[in-house]
Parts: C-alpha cells; sequence; structure tokens
C-alpha cells in the first residue's frame, strides 16, 4: 500500500495524536520525565494502515492498545524532529495543528536538553497545559512542585 | 482553505461515515424507506473544515450534530453518486472501503428506483447487513417483515 503526504496529512488530521506525557521519575534531575508522543489508534481490522505507516516514516512501533484498538507510536527524539518537520511541510488542516507546534517546542526544548533544568521543564509543563485537555489539575499540582524545588 | 483529493481521501478514511438506515415507512409502497448518507462529523472547533468539503463538493450541508459535534452530510442521492464516484477514483485505504462498495451498490439501485420494489429492497437490507453492525436486529426484522408481504 503506498500512501502520499498529501493522504497521510488528512489522515493524521483525523486519527493522529499528539501528546505530551510528564510523569513524576525520582531518578531524574528535576523528579519529572517528559513523554512526548506521536500515535494513530485503529481498529485491528485496519492494522496494515499502521504498518504502512511504519514503512512510509521508517521508525515506529505498531503495538497492541487496549482490546481491539492497535496504535502505530513514535516516541523516539529524533525519529519526532523527522515527523515535526515533515508536519512543517505538510501542514495540518484541522486545530490539530496548534497541539502539533506547541509539540515541535517541546520536542526541540528537548532536543536542546533544556528539559533537565527546572526553568526548562517549568516552560514545558506549560506547554503541555495548552495541549492536554485531559490532566489539568496534575499539570498544575506539577508547576506548583517544580516552584518549591 | 484548499484541499486536495488526497487529503480528503485520508481525512474521510479517518473520519467519514457511508451508512444506510431503513426506517418504517407506510406511505411507501414496500412499507419501508432507504436513508443512504455520507457524513463526517467534527468537534465545532473544526467547523471550518466542514465547510471546506461542502466548498470542496459544492454540496452537502453542515448541521449541528449533537453538543458541540457538527457534521457534513450529503443525503441527495444525485450528490451520492458524485461522492461515489469522487471514491472511485480516489481510493480510501481503510476497511471503510469495503463499506463505500456496499454503499455504492444501495445508491446505484436507488438510482435504477430499484427499492420501490419488495425484492429490490429485500437486497438493500442484505447490503446494511453486510454494512451496518448496529442494528443487525432490527435489519433481521426488516427481512422478516418483507417476507411476509
Amino acid at each position: 500500500m503506498e500512501l502520499s503526504n498529501d493522504w497521510i496529512t488528512g489522515f493524521v488530521d483525523g486519527e493522529g495524536c499528539f501528546h505530551v506525557s510528564i510523569l513524576k521519575h525520582d531518578d531524574m534531575r528535576v523528579g519529572y520525565q517528559i513523554l512526548p508522543e506521536f500515535t494513530v489508534v485503529q481498529h485491528k481490522r485496519d492494522i496494515q494502515i499502521l504498518h504502512a505507516l511504519k514503512r512510509f516514516f521508517r521508525c515506529g512501533v505498531v503495538r497492541r492498545n487496549h482490546g481491539d484498538r492497535w496504535c502505530f507510536r513514535i516516541r523516539k527524539l529524533a525519529h519526532l524532529q523527522m515527523i515535526c518537520t515533515f508536519f512543517e511541510k505538510h501542514s495540518l488542516k484541522t486545530k490539530k495543528n496548534v497541539d502539533l507546534i506547541q509539540f515541535r517546542r517541546v520536542v526541540q526544548m528537548m532536543t536542546e536538553k533544556k528539559h533537565l533544568t527546572n526553568e526548562g521543564m517549568w516552560k514545558i509543563v506549560n506547554i503541555a497545559l495548552n495541549m492536554n485537555t485531559g490532566n489539568r489539575d496534575r499539570l498544575l499540582e506539577i508547576k506548583k512542585d517544580l516552584r518549591t524545588k
């Protein structure tokens, strides 16, 4: 199956997700770990699409998500940078593009190792607050925690 | 906003829906009415995408679906034929293409007025049984009802 740039952009506008998780991690200098990821989730009947995406981008993994849902997932920073560059050339048309712009800032800051400082982590948490709608309370707690360090 | 054929195919692979409803309708000769429709549903923040689809296809309506969800919807038979022709040229890559092939058969049969006969309606209910997963029991009831007429 051959995928075109525009088809991928349309499909990711519908099904893609750019997400930044922030996890407690006592071994890290600032006490938290940043986990940015790009995912596309599909019912298992369309697993061949996930494998086609993996072939297209030449990176990522195809994994079971839960139940009948499978996902194509990219977590490696260098690969996420490549994904960001792809969608810079081939702009998303939905409001998901706003998430992507924030996501790109996080990936860039991590590439520059800024997440290893308290100040950089603080900025990243603020960016995540603009992206992820689900866990505002937790992110605000992390901000408070970083302030006291 | 300008949409390309491939972007639309990718987006519809993710977000589009080809659905055939079969409704009880005593005024109709065979007692049922067929309602095929093509829809794309989005959160209201992406309503501009729905309007862009409407402009692209030069048909359909943009309506509130429920709550914060809006939809682009095509119901007119001539316009559905045009949509089927578009996706014949620009094939969907997901298993949604299987639904589309069945959907196209229904639209074709309706264009040829075959749904106005008991036999045609029987065939369409069988096609719908291959497409719609949600209402099997009701469709089987309709088949039984058509048998007794």
